[in-house]
């Protein structure tokens, strides 16, 4: 049965009946009714800026309200019946409204008004509370970087480049690691959020308000922080959706490498850490197998988030300027986006707090090679040009690979016989705690450089500004 | 409340809760319960098979089977009821299946399998389906494009390059020119297909089946064509999948690009075409608008197609060998991907089935500087060099603009003026229908040419292979 | 003939030769050599603060600098001899710097540093020129949209939506729609070379510096705003680029929806607008073709720019922490798309500067259906419900079309048939430079509203912050 | 100084200057220089069908081609000299013409042709050529992995699944597990060249060639398999280099993740396999370190690969129909794509030709608790419904853990306290090499299935065809 067009906000004009898959193709209220709060609380900015217009009597604005308000609670409570014809949610809310109040008084209210104006309104309200409630996730999360690498900042283990053994680090130096990235990701979270609390209400179709509305107020009622410049743009723009993108591709670009290292550390070969049962899964056919589920999951979504933007800046690149409606492809991944990223932060801060570490197995996978920059640097002390101790500290580990010791098992004889300048003190060098405790510049992994950092990043969580950086 | 992991198929050796986010954040049966006719058909054959490797008796087999057509009936029928931990398709429908003929029995059927090539097993048999259909509805495209070309043969209007007016063309040759896109699309389907449509059923987890179970026996039952060659690719390859929405995301940039055409088309301003009722919308403030929506979102879905590969690619590129959760990704990407495809072709066909076209704006915009070429080519044939002819000809439009005269206004001593060589005849030349007679080449836009182009689409409607171009 | 490892910086330990296929498929010095000068800077502030670390003498310090400014004017001078086995620009500079000075000292430079933070502290340095060279042009380009905006106020034309005419605007209306994402796109600029300008210097491979390297000074001396806070993240993290690149694909996308708009506006159907042939090519067949080029090129390097984040989010996200190779995939990308970006701003100026406009066929192109709105304005200021009125114009609409003649043509007698509350001055709404008039609220088409907002973006040109939004 | 327009090919209708800027931003020789010898093939194919049309004289044509073949050779011999002016390889090629045998005659080159269709042409001439090169390069990879495969049939290693221990499999089966997915790949490979080979010449610019050129001739001089259907998709379409792209996106995915487990099995934790010192290199800082740069390269370069797919995509997707300028940003990623896959696979066959493995650190990761799923089976072959030994062997599972014993140290006794259907055959259980050899199932990690999946790829390296799948 197909629909009528008259039924529809925009029906005057048309004859044909519509094809009923093209309504199904056409229609974004099964998913945009997600909005219904923030498209209600724009119509009653929009209602009563119109009273200063003159366009709405004080009453007719009373009852307008009243009607919004009580459709609020039919969503809240899950009573909004979607009827045929609700295309969209502000026609299902305005639809609503005429059946409440009636349709002269409800007639008014998309008086000047666009739903170009209104998608961009709603969207730009919905995504600023996301952000700020992922502000706060990320906040936590952070909180129990920050928390663990205090407590467990004794703990010792192998850094790795190229995943290959490079020089000892503390625990704590790798938590933190992870923990300036989302420090980033926090900072720029703040910027990007700013940008999408502008308010494009108040722009028509594409041309602006031929009743002189003032849509500082209305922004000021919606907890906008300022007014988008120009109708053209303002209706037509979702660089605050790619932006958002932007941001949550990255952080879960930092989630997927945090969780690379994790399933790699949880192997049976590392055997560094243990995820929680609560983050793991078993096997259907295989008894023994404990699965890092979780990690592979975060790792995976990166994917997933940066499909998002992918799909939603192809839709967009490809158009003239204002509203198009290939735009409507900015809903659903915006959705998923918000959905992806913020559950993905809620299950990092739940692996990492309940994460069990094997310091034993971290201090065991230390190997004397990984000291032989130290052993470098302990020529470099006597005065040897770097670039010749390098060579001298090669010559060393290829002896203790030739004698098949571990290189602090060489006697002195051995190290001399590489080279003349090793003098009795050079076992000293060969001390894990020691190398790392060397690493005292700033950002370093000795103890007080890593208690710096914990403190850097508690200071960003209680700021509402920048990673505090140390300034130059 | 958490769920205990021992109602799990792999709940063993856990122990501790699981957290309910990640619960939610693992699970897939909200999604891959789609795939449920697939899970039991594949459970089907494998129980049959296993009758020859002993590890069932024909009883028992009987049993299993007639337990799993009553799920089916259950699902089919909307009565199968979701528990509390099955978190996936595979569980669900055994657990269902240990309530209805007693987990004794129900409890060997998953005898040296695994969930890593039941689920590889159920996406491709519900691939292989899809992809079937989505063949017959391109098909059915194709025809409409075929059937529209031969009744408009007749009608002539500017082709354009850079979107500035060029040569006229058949409006056939139009349609014909994304017909040979789609035409190619339904010949790479073919071979994606072909190779989604192989079996990893009897896989194991990775390294194989230990009873040896008849791999060709089970895959014949449903309807592969071969046999994946290596256990350990075969439960881990999405290569199907991924290869599917390079598929699907070609396809769609053909629609983008024909949506692109029919939009500027569809202008005031062009005014070639209008879009039926049955695929337009209007607008909530502007009483004369009538938007192609349908065309907007065609364009705008190519941006979503390319989106599933984008992120999945990304997904899938980032791990080790084997299954890793990161797979599960690829599920909900390859759902929506199936669908926005096969709706947008769907839509697209009514769009262009019911399209209405005006020969007169088209052939009022066919404007005599579009018949330069064939001026330059009028001096060929008396054999000036064409780079020469180029040139005259380009004069004589700047004559023309010059004097603010079409250049078939201008007279024969004006022509002369540029040069000499024209002669009488000359004026034969600004015939559009003359011109786009002359293109007789294979695909060019004469009728004939454009004729055995109509020929080409049918034949390869009608046949199971490729887009049947001339060899050579 | 291979190479030995033994002549690298790294060949202590190496026995066997190298492929050279693998010496070819490693190396970086054929575009890494673009970094020379910041390579230099970073090695004079390394070794300035190594002489505060007692690692040199002052005497060392000064040989090392004049040497290294000697390879500075050689490489200026494209003088510079690549040697065999200069596999990157910090290889080819210190072992240059051998040569110059003698191994003995030269061989002392790289004391406790490590390739990892040099090339992070290239790219950085060079990063934040080149983006401090983008607001330059970005700005230019803003004052000209500026200039041109306020020499054309008064020119109308139509403005569409879903590119179906909707409501006249003015062009400078339209210039600025884009004046106002690029205006954003200046903002954002000036926040991410922010995060760019932070430095790594001092990092080692991964775990820091062991001789107690004052950070800070050699940030200072470089230029950098900040110090990045943790070794192990900062020799590795590529956001600065992946965060470049999200900011320069945005920026294409505008460019792309402008070029796109322009490419429609500058065809024989629309002819609004008229391209330079400073910026226009020609056919090699056709002579009268006169092609928007550089508009095409700005809307497909939108690609290009986008293809250069996709790939280096995806060769970034599968990576475990630290350096590993994978992040060589960084530099070109890098380099690429600053080009990119850069060449489409200077391109895109120059278009919009030398662009003609043709008022009389944008003037001629308003057609009164496009005031259908304004006619329901009409009823609306006198009581009727918005709804009703857009009811009661869209019946006007089809009145006309029905007639054939213009909504402006119908007699007051017509217009009543459809609606009684029609008064004589209703003719008066059939005035396109009435219609923009009206939309006075911020941001609207009014000469008022388009004033605001070109001192708005010469507020923003002139201030080192961010869009002068008002603020509410 | 600014190039005057009247020397280009399209310069007849050109006065003003053009911006030097863009000069160099639209011009394209000194990339599509590379398809020199394709661009003169063409002509000479174009020049000796215009024989047949009666455009040329035989005189002529031997003229003609006998300047182009000069031309070939001066290319050749690298003493072409580029012009200013010379845009692209079309014009330089036509202007060396002119200057060898006399504009006059050189000029009748071009006749009915334009560079829409010769870009086309040669490019797909290009690529056909490159995409035989990697047949031959993949087949060589295909026959190095299968002879590993046979040598070293008899290494048993840990499989992973989640990288966590799961069943024991053959090394052999590793291999093949990357070989079936590229031989995945060469199957792909011969359709997409099948594709890529179809002939464009003598379509025009759009509308067809008017002179009743031979098409069929020219492309069976040129090697083509057969003929594009359409004149206006013919000179447009850039499916060929999309889809060419998609399939070496997807081969560098598959390289991804052969890198990825290269990349873990050669860390000091795992210790499989060590890389030759021909594709490792070192650490400027730490002497200890042998880096495994030649795998990093080949997953970070997948990336880059997916970047050139995911940039042509969205420059393609956004135009309208026949050839916009956009199309110029499909020649680049071209070259460099084609460039990123061919190298890589040339290092993957050195990587695996080389690699060292250690059987015996691989044989000492084998742990008994990866014979737990053979325990289960144990019972299954007892009648214990699968299910419920999966439950009994989670149980022995933990019982070891619990007893700190590894499983097959628990004594009959042990194994009877958690199930008494344990046999006295029991520790039969606990041999790596019979749970490999009972997996016989083709496709499995027997011996016996493993021969059979050597056998396979050998007749696919010899075949033209498809994977030799088993037929069902």
């Amino acid at each position: 049965m197909t629909d009528k067009p008259e039924a529809k906000l925009w029906g005057g004009r048309f004859k044909g009946g519509i094809d009923p898959l093209m309504e199904a193709y056409n229609e974004s209220i099964h998913y945009d009714r997600v909005l219904y709060a923030e498209d209600l609380d724009g119509s009653i900015a929009f209602a009563r800026a119109n009273v200063k217009t003159g366009r709405l009597t004080e009453e007719e604005f009373v009852q307008i309200m009243g009607g919004l308000l009580r459709i609020k609670v039919e969503w809240d409570t899950n009573n909004f019946r979607i009827a045929k014809g609700d295309e969209d949610i502000h026609t299902a809310n305005e639809r609503r409204l005429g059946e409440i109040i009636g349709t002269h008084i409800a007639g008014k209210l998309h008086t000047g008004r666009s739903r170009n104006e209104q998608i961009a309104t709603d969207m730009r309200l919905w995504l600023v509370k996301r952000l700020r409630e992922l502000e706060g996730h990320l906040a936590a999360f952070l909180q129990v970087i920050a928390d663990r690498a205090e407590t467990e900042i004794s703990v010792v283990m192998p850094g790795y480049t190229h995943l290959q053994r490079a020089q000892p680090i503390r625990w704590a130096h790798w938590l933190l690691a992870y923990g300036s990235q989302f420090a980033s990701d926090l900072e720029r979270l703040r910027e990007v959020r700013s940008r999408v609390n502008r308010s494009p209400l108040g722009f028509g179709a594409l041309a602006g308000n031929p009743f002189g509305i003032d849509r500082a107020a209305m922004a000021k009622e919606l907890g906008f922080e300022g007014l988008l410049p120009n109708s053209m743009a303002g209706v037509a723009d979702r660089d605050f959706v790619v932006e958002t993108m932007q941001w949550g591709m990255m952080l879960m670009t930092h989630m997927s490498r945090m969780a690379e290292d994790l399933i790699i550390y949880s192997t049976s070969e590392f055997g560094f850490v243990q995820l929680s049962d609560g983050y793991s899964t078993g096997s259907s056919l295989m008894p023994q197998k404990k699965n890092p589920d979780s990690l592979e999951l975060l790792r995976g979504k990166a994917g997933r988030a940066f499909g998002h933007l992918a799909g939603l800046t192809m839709s967009v690149k490809g158009i003239p300027s204002t509203y198009n409606k290939d735009l409507q492809e900015s809903l659903e991944p915006m959705f998923d986006h918000v959905k992806t990223v913020t559950d993905s932060i809620l299950i990092a801060t739940g692996v990492v707090n309940t994460l069990a570490i094997n310091p034993e197995r971290m201090r065991a996978a230390l190997s004397p090679d990984m000291l032989a920059t130290d052993l470098a640097e302990y020529l470099v002390r006597k005065g040897v040009p770097f670039r010749e101790t390098h060579h001298i500290s090669g010559r060393v580990v290829a002896l203790a690979e030739e004698e098949g010791r571990p290189m602090d098992q060489l006697s002195l004889e051995e190290l001399r016989s590489v080279d003349t300048r090793f003098g009795e003190d050079v076992h000293s060098v060969f001390d894990y705690t020691r190398s790392v405790e060397q690493r005292t510049s700033a950002g370093g992994t000795s103890e007080k450089a890593v208690r710096e950092q914990i403190e850097m990043l508690r200071a960003l969580i209680k700021s509402e500004g920048k990673v505090a950086a140390v300034k130059v």
